[in-house]
């Protein structure tokens, strides 16, 4: 199993959200699954959750990469959790070992990862998620917006062919 | 000198950056350190600079928060360097490290702190920097918007004093 | 594939050693992956590369805990690269995210390791490795001494079914 | 006051100990201070409130680099929290920010931290704590024995005036 070579794709969200968004979450990770990339994420519930559960149904690998010190606190769907121990500053690991992330709905937390993976250069699709306008007044700069699942992934994995 | 009851005040900012930031940059300092407080900011150029030569101007005490392993990353005005070793995580140490954050303009290294002090429930005030709408469209959920340096100062010391 | 319930060890080492060393840890990786385990590891040269490519030769999985922004850091047996962008404090990451430890050889990053592990209540088994006595004359307490790779991976299997 | 060029020198050790190491610890924090030094620490109780308590007797100035998310858990003793939110990964900032760290007694933790200095080139100096013998049977290589704190602290100067 060529492990290495497949895409990694980040899905970032928030540990509880709406059904609609957890729809959308599982959707997005039933895709990454089938297009036979790995999916990474937080490895807790809500977005992380959904999507982690969409990837295992199709067949999908997932990672999760996790706050505290106990891999107890990872979601049913993770097969590899990694246990950072360094708590929120694990948001960081989260987008670095992501080659492209897609941002579902999210808090403050997920804003957080949307900007550190901007600051890496790491392509992200934003999908039903936080629009930042930046001092100058531009719109979501370096951000990509999907209007669905099957949207988000195709450009997640266009972006990584690119790189 | 009792330096622990004195507030501490992050500025968060990027590490380049016009001279009409700096200049806000310098004055928030400059109030900071009129103020008795303790700058905390990322330790580096630009904004982090302006900020602390203003604090330092004004007879104040600055802590840098550096992401290397090195403290000649620091800028001339830092009083405390602190040598994190932890690249961008270090980050969530500038924002838990103080106890409200005034951000000015930024690029997206400033726009996760600002997400990550929201996560943590640490008070921000905003001049002239990013304002992002969340899923919901909310504008800056959370977030003080300041006019002025000496406004951004007072909301500051006023959010630590409820806190 | 059930990856979640597979035994993930550690291999501590490291990224330069002498031939002998670089042979213990190849028969090491490859028994870790003989036995269906998965072996976590910093990712690099040395112990970490002469121990994943043994778990690759077995037919095993492996897991790369970089230090920096980049998997392009990591050697070429790695299937899963996290990048943690977080330097020597990975060294957490590395330990919490075993079950259990190997130390081989190594020079004071794995001394670090075998001491975070500790912390963290991990087995850790010593193979030719560093032995700490502590203030009150304890000679290596709480690590478990190896003789040879299988006596290793062994006792590390034992361990984590203990647990 | 000129903060920026006084020797920092971190104090390394558990945080709960017998009084034979509180009273040595404190001594040491006394002597750093007396010496117009500052003190850094990981913030908490035992030998790092002992000493911090022993700095701030003699007039010094204490940093506690924390390992939580508050700064609520620093001891009385500690001038400027530094609140990492890194959990035990902070032992890396911990030894980066001193010019030069003294060890006494400790349990693993205060072994990593050792290790962690030694491998970022930080002089240690030892006092009644871990000996650790590497693989090539080299007893405490890189690590300078002291006798007493007067001893700790004047070779801990003296390592940082030559670097």
């Amino acid at each position: 199993m060529d492990l290495r070579n497949k895409p990694r794709i980040g899905v970032l969200g928030s540990s509880s959200c709406s059904p609609h968004f957890m729809q959308l979450a599982a959707e997005v990770g039933r895709r990454i699954g089938t297009a036979g990339a790995i999916l990474v994420c937080g490895g807790r519930g809500g977005v992380m959750e959904a999507a982690a559960r969409g990837a295992k149904e199709a067949g999908g690998i997932t990672i999760g990469i996790l706050p505290g010190e106990s891999e107890s606190e990872a979601n049913p769907y993770i097969d590899i959790p990694i246990v950072t121990g360094i708590g929120q500053a694990r948001n960081v690991t989260n987008v670095l070992t992501s080659q492209a992330v897609i941002a579902v709905a999210g808090a403050y937390g997920t804003l957080s990862e949307i900007a550190l993976a901007r600051v890496a250069g790491i392509p992200v699709i934003g999908l039903e998620t936080w629009s930042p306008t930046d001092p100058e007044g531009r719109i979501a700069p370096g951000i990509t917006i999907a209007t669905s699942p099957e949207e988000a992934v195709r450009l997640a994995l266009a972006a990584i062919r690119r790189a």
